[in-house]
């Protein structure tokens, strides 16, 4: 009983692993995804880390008909660095900006307050400061976004009271597998950013790319929207998910909690090569031995990164990929060459960065107080 | 089991009838309300009406000491009529007004939204054009009381947020005895609003004056006022409960579902009249009898109007006791007599709700555009 319920729930808050995609498809009712639904899909989707989603083709629909969507993504401004489950989030975001989304970026200030504990301000501050400027920084295009605090849209607000009503108990755990006030809010909440492009600019198709941990809000929004669809007429929403980049180690998510074997946004390129020195590869215990039967790229890490974040040419990739099988490519070598593009990749992404935060006065931000 | 479990629970959204007082005070704590702690205790105190409450010494301390305190009441702005037990209420505010409180009057348009599909716009027209307007006819004095609406208070939206997170779902039950989303949200709102004055003016005791229904939102508060206690330091809120006037037909609360045995404000006077005519006394079966042994003015629905709302001189209250008592005062007349009181009552309210009207501009709504 208790497994079966386990199955069928997953816990947004908790740090849970999710393992094995195709259970996860099946229990949910998500559908694969189909990069060549999507006009030149980019690194992440047609290398199937982004695995699978919701109402794909009502997105795909839109931008081959050149129809109006949106895709909307949350900061929750509590650290003062991203991991790269974000920085996936955010590419993917870039990818349907470019193919015409119309564009929102909220930050879930009052979220932060109520969860973290981060005064409005701080977190105000922090998002400023850091987090817009490193969505920036990975590819948003700040002159198509709109932006807004969460805790200064009235309408966002409003509507998480009117849904609250919408939803029992019951029907809340069933979908989030617990309840607690705090949790209940949050949610509500959320649906109502997810909803409210559509009453900022108009009933539209909208995508939400998320990790798999997400996915609860993106059924209870599509519950709320059945439930108030004779007042509101919103359209259902499709989502996108992402599969978690493995901790160093070889575990099944990166995670804060092992710092070694954990890579963030931004991180100082020297202590990054040090980590991957010591990350799980897929080489045979001596070199002898890795020559003669070549490596496992599929079970190391060092290939996973660059699958997932380093390497963007599929060629090159593939011929790494070759090499480590043959035996040609030793994990050493291998290791030096990740902290290279790693190096490149993190000094990148600080000038950036820098870059970003020089125009962060001229954010096109939705004024409430009209 | 569950027996036991509903004493201790008073459901704040239904009409369950509390009858026993004593009962209801040693289930939940309340303290006696003794009006000889308050200087010139109004009809409401004085005749015992005003019976419980809690922490009411921290309240006449402050009268006595000349310290500041806070009076807060909300309006719930769903119908055009307000009921007898709302009258009480607003004389209970301009009560403690008159004693120096700080005074603060809000509109729950976020809660009649939510709760009654009343859209924003409309909560608010009706809370200008009739609940504000009626609270200064009973006697609210509006040039000494901060106003706002729910829905334009950010801080306690975020508030809201931030207690939700300070209680589980099994606490709420057991102060609701039963917990939904929309609930919880209303409840953690209210909650931000009587501590709201506190964060306006300045740390303070604050006295709510309502029904024993809402006691559930007192008890949510203390507890959250003792959670949050090391970071916002907020005074415990006291709290004071009326007994509820009874159906005309002797059942134990006026309700709008029996119109014929229920008073609003305002309504025309010919028809409370005649509704006034079939109401329970405690008559005899033949005026014979009742001249020979006299009527029961404990059991007569007439007299309960005079004691909670028509009669302010406790003299003429005890004189019509008498002689009810002594047989000299019949039920026919009697009720004519209450006729014309009601009558009075009525068409001052309705004068001086229209004067109200006049001046509705120039109220001291709070301005949180800042």
């Amino acid at each position: 009983m208790k497994e079966d319920n386990m199955k069928n729930t997953i816990d947004t808050y908790g740090s849970e692993l999710v393992e094995d995609y195709s259970r996860v498809m099946k229990n949910f009712g998500l559908e694969l995804f189909n990069p060549k639904l999507f006009p030149n899909p980019n690194r992440i989707m047609r290398r199937g880390i982004e695995y699978g989603g919701r109402d794909l083709k009502k997105i795909a629909n839109a931008i081959k008909k050149k129809k109006p969507f949106y895709v909307l993504s949350g900061i929750m401004p509590t650290a003062d660095k991203i991991h790269l489950g974000t920085k996936m989030v955010v590419e993917n975001i870039a990818y349907f900006q470019k193919q015409g989304a119309i564009t929102y970026i909220l930050v879930a200030d009052l979220e932060a307050a109520a969860a973290r504990g981060v005064p409005l301000k701080e977190g105000r501050k922090r998002a400023m400061q850091f987090h817009i400027p490193a969505y920036i920084a990975l590819g948003l295009d700040p002159k198509k976004t709109f932006f807004y605090f969460q805790s200064e849209n009235k309408t966002v607000v409003h509507l998480a009271y009117e849904f609250a009503k919408k939803i029992t108990l019951n029907e809340f755990k069933g979908i989030y597998g617990s309840a607690d006030p705090g949790r209940i809010m949050s949610a509500v909440t959320q649906v109502a950013d997810i909803l409210f492009p559509q009453i900022h600019k108009q009933r539209m198709p909208g995508i939400i790319p998320t990790g798999t941990d997400q996915d609860p809000h993106i059924r209870l929004t599509r519950d709320i929207v059945s439930r108030t669809k004779s007042k509101y007429k919103f359209q259902t929403v499709s989502s996108c998910y992402h599969k978690y980049m493995p901790s160093l180690d070889g575990s099944l998510k990166m995670s804060k909690s092992k710092p070694n074997s954990c890579i963030s946004l931004p991180e100082e390129p020297k202590l990054v090569c040090k980590k991957l020195k010591s990350a799980l590869t897929g080489g045979k215990d001596t070199i002898e031995e890795q020559k003669k039967q070549g490596g496992d790229p599929e079970k190391c890490m060092i290939f996973e990164l660059y699958k997932q974040h380093l390497i963007e040419d599929d060629n090159e990739l593939e011929s790494i990929y070759k090499r480590c099988k043959a035996g040609t490519l030793l994990c050493g070598e291998d290791k030096k060459y990740a902290c290279q593009k790693m190096t490149e990749f993190m000094e990148k992404f600080q000038k950036d960065l820098k870059n970003a935060r020089k125009n962060i006065n001229k954010l096109n931000f939705i004024n409430f107080n009209d």
